[in-house]
């Protein structure tokens, strides 16, 4: 018997940039918080701490940086495929790289009824997120959204549930839904239009929420996961977590008032929370794709 | 020689409320966190624990939701005017209150081309905010905003600063800048269409922000506000907190590439902080409208 | 072909429970934040939305707090097995849970030289952790610990590492080194002294940390996960989360001044992550103990 | 009629700072979070973008790390005088600062029943302040602490409050009373020994929490300030700021158990917030002391 390493990797996390297309007078900015991860013939630094086969994440910042002069950003997971090929390719005993980048938005000011060239404000605290695994030779590209927060203020039931000894919760056809969305799907292939596909992944998992009349949360993510899947062939999986925010009625009662849906307390914690993967039963899996991201 | 009870205020922080308008099926949803606090005779709670004049929080908080029932809560100043009157002119020995509301804003799921009836998404993180003070018969108004996060890619210097013999920074005359901005600002009267204001206020400062080239934080923070009450006789003062949100041009030289202001680090800490206030010289302050309130 | 439901569970997070023991005058309390997670047969509910095997959230709360008064909690990896194994033994349809447990510590507050019988005061950041799965009629302890934070103020080094075209990190034989422990520790059984085993698996990694001569962070894991499972033949496996919190030498030769290791700035982001499994080669792997927890 | 510039200061927030003392092998840190304000002659930076006298928030930081190598930095009120002091008696146009520092405290790592030499862990969340204020040849110096989380489980009241038609709340006398302290109190002086006062007006506070029956938080703030004047000559004024983080009692009767104040739900929001100020009525106020400061 012995005492073994197992599993690890390791990385520069949270390399923020910011980079200005100036090409021309109207300039364009990608804003970016990457994440990089390298595996592979690792035991001795652990042993040992003989680091001969250990790229400093010092450098793997490094490379960010400079990878972003070098040629454009592009789209996040061109981007991502590109850092973590580099890596796996010129790193000596590096075999696996995990690359993960999350995308804030901005907009132009508006100036005089137009957006002005230079001067962009922060459109919404959603990011767009990445998570490539580079795997030998092997890529997967599983990407998403977080902090996609969504109400409904009618539309939602819930009741016909089990009662137990220390059931009180009251059956309900009409309350407020809301959840703040963060979903991961995993496409076949890495040579897409990465833009066009993100924009239709969101905008369908935005109006299968919208439309979906729910009888319950987990209704509402099978329905997202599902038509995502319905419409997008590049997808093979979709995972979602789904915290149900909770917005209780108030009881207005004792001050002689009705409360027809109309008042709320959104409460903080605790929180419902709802996590699944809907999926193609014809699609090999893919774990490595999602070695180390959250199960959800 | 004594020991006494000095300035003192008490109430209920964080009252998070969500009100669903039914009226039709197109439903419009207010969302804010209300903070409510009184002042007073309150010397007897602190030294003897007497409570006799101690409304409790927990009664702050119910009156908030049930206010909310008994009519449209409207704009947060006029909800904000109507808690801290009630307050003020109902509870024994309560002279004074301040009420703090922040609203956080929400728009329509894209469904089919049009906005959905109740599905709704949270639009950003930028928070429109009101304090509003109640001393004895008098009221005071100061509104604002928070959390609303902007850059310039370029149109920004800074150079002409004393050198002693720790300066290190070399001068430039392009950077990044960029701040999130934290704006106050105190109105003339109680009685105006808020909305209408804000809306004119928060374009004229992005404005402001946009096509000023700024040789400083402070000539950007000069122009906001002044901007603000060239074109607002309603506003008699503003008051702007902007952390300078720096973006460090990265040094590529090491990796043979040049750096024409294009890539850069977003660092967090630590950071500038300007703070300011721009106000008329005819109009008398206000102290009482700002008390307790950070002071930029 | 066809789109299917796949993994999934779901419950409620961070139900936050203090209880009281007032058997004697000499109080105790625990304070727990609590998260349960159910799995099974639960297709119907993500497909239509048909409840009847969906234990509400608000019930799994309930229950929690039901718990914590039917019988004394004891130690956190006790009460979420009693959890976990009510509700799979009593919820139709239901095969597996998860629960997981945070324990915030609480020290008495001095009084007079000794500790006061009901004043307390929180005593540290750092929680203790259990994630107990639930799998049918087996059972997984897996506890830990997290944020914990600790530097060693010398007695690090760092060189011997690759070079390539985007290296500039220069090698050190001195360095501070800190990080924030994650820990995560797999217990082979499921009735052990918990508090006692406990408190000697941190104090074993905190000493190992403190006396490990670091030439890498991997290093210092290694050694924490190792003397760990050295010293508790009760555990399988050790997880470690490592952020590397930099502190970085600040260069004072531009003020005449020499920084022989003594001034330092800390920053927050990016930051080198170190992740990694320290495990027994003689010991069964055991996936579903770790299933939706954070790989490392 | 015109618009002006008001009231202003800039800095440099959130300078984190780690100084390690060796004049031994057994190590001692500072762990130090610095910010520094400037005021005086700036209206030409805010009116026109001219910086001559606008010492750049990159100097300022520099001179903290200069400071901490040309001498000790020793106690947190000593370092932000000498700061203080030299910006207002070197910069050109500078007439006062304000400098705010928080210390984050480390006990040594046990190691065969003793503390390491060189080996750290972060001992508590709680933080040690202060805020100096340089106006002229004048100062002030303004300590405190925050982030003091305390609970009492039992010895706390709360009723003989006035009933109005939104009044819920039963009275009570046995609750849960907990807070998380933050204060801050003016000192006589600028040449004391911080280090033992601090220690014991934080002892004192913390007595006076624990031995207080207590009515109403507002009477356990009163008492707390009340105790540290009555036992530090050198205090003039005590400010706190007191949220009440409410626990309340789990309703388990439908569960058939009673609830003898023994589980409670900890509430995050909303939360009651009690704030006031105790002082000697034979002391001169101080109010640049405190400007600029939370009013609480």
């Amino acid at each position: 018997m012995g005492i073994v390493m197992g599993p690890n990797q390791y990385g520069k996390a949270e390399v923020r940039i910011v980079s200005v297309n100036k090409d021309t007078p109207r300039h364009t900015i990608k804003d970016l918080n990457v994440s990089t991860s390298l595996r592979g013939d690792l035991d001795a630094v652990h042993l040992t701490g003989d680091n001969s086969n250990c790229l400093p994440t010092d450098t793997q910042k490094n490379t960010v940086y400079a990878f972003a002069k070098e040629a454009p950003i592009g789209e996040i997971e061109d981007f991502a495929l590109r850092l973590g090929r580099h890596f796996v390719n010129t790193a000596e005993g590096i075999t696996g790289a995990r690359i993960l980048i999350d995308e804030y938005s901005w907009e132009r000011i508006p100036v005089g009824g137009t957006g002005h060239d230079h001067s962009f404000a922060r459109s919404t605290d959603e990011k767009r997120t990445t998570a490539v695994t580079i795997d030998g030779d092997k890529a997967h590209v599983v990407s998403g959204l977080k902090d996609l927060v969504v109400l409904k203020s009618t539309g939602s039931e819930f009741w016909g549930y089990p009662k137990d000894k220390y059931t009180t919760l009251a059956e309900t056809d009409d309350r407020i839904l809301a959840t703040a969305v963060t979903a991961r799907w995993r496409y076949l292939g890495t040579d897409l239009d990465w833009g066009k596909s993100f924009e239709s992944v969101r905008a369908t998992m935005l109006e299968a929420f919208a439309t979906t009349h729910s009888l319950a949360l987990q209704q509402s993510l099978y329905e997202m996961g599902k038509q995502v899947l319905d419409a997008h062939p590049e997808v093979a999986e979709v995972r979602l977590s789904l915290p149900n925010k909770h917005h209780f009625l108030v009881d207005l009662k004792p001050f002689g008032l009705d409360n027809d849906n109309e008042v709320f307390y959104a409460a903080d914690r605790p929180y419902g929370l709802i996590e699944g993967t809907v999926l193609r039963d014809d699609v090999d899996p893919a774990p490595q794709a999602w070695y180390s991201l959250a199960e959800f």
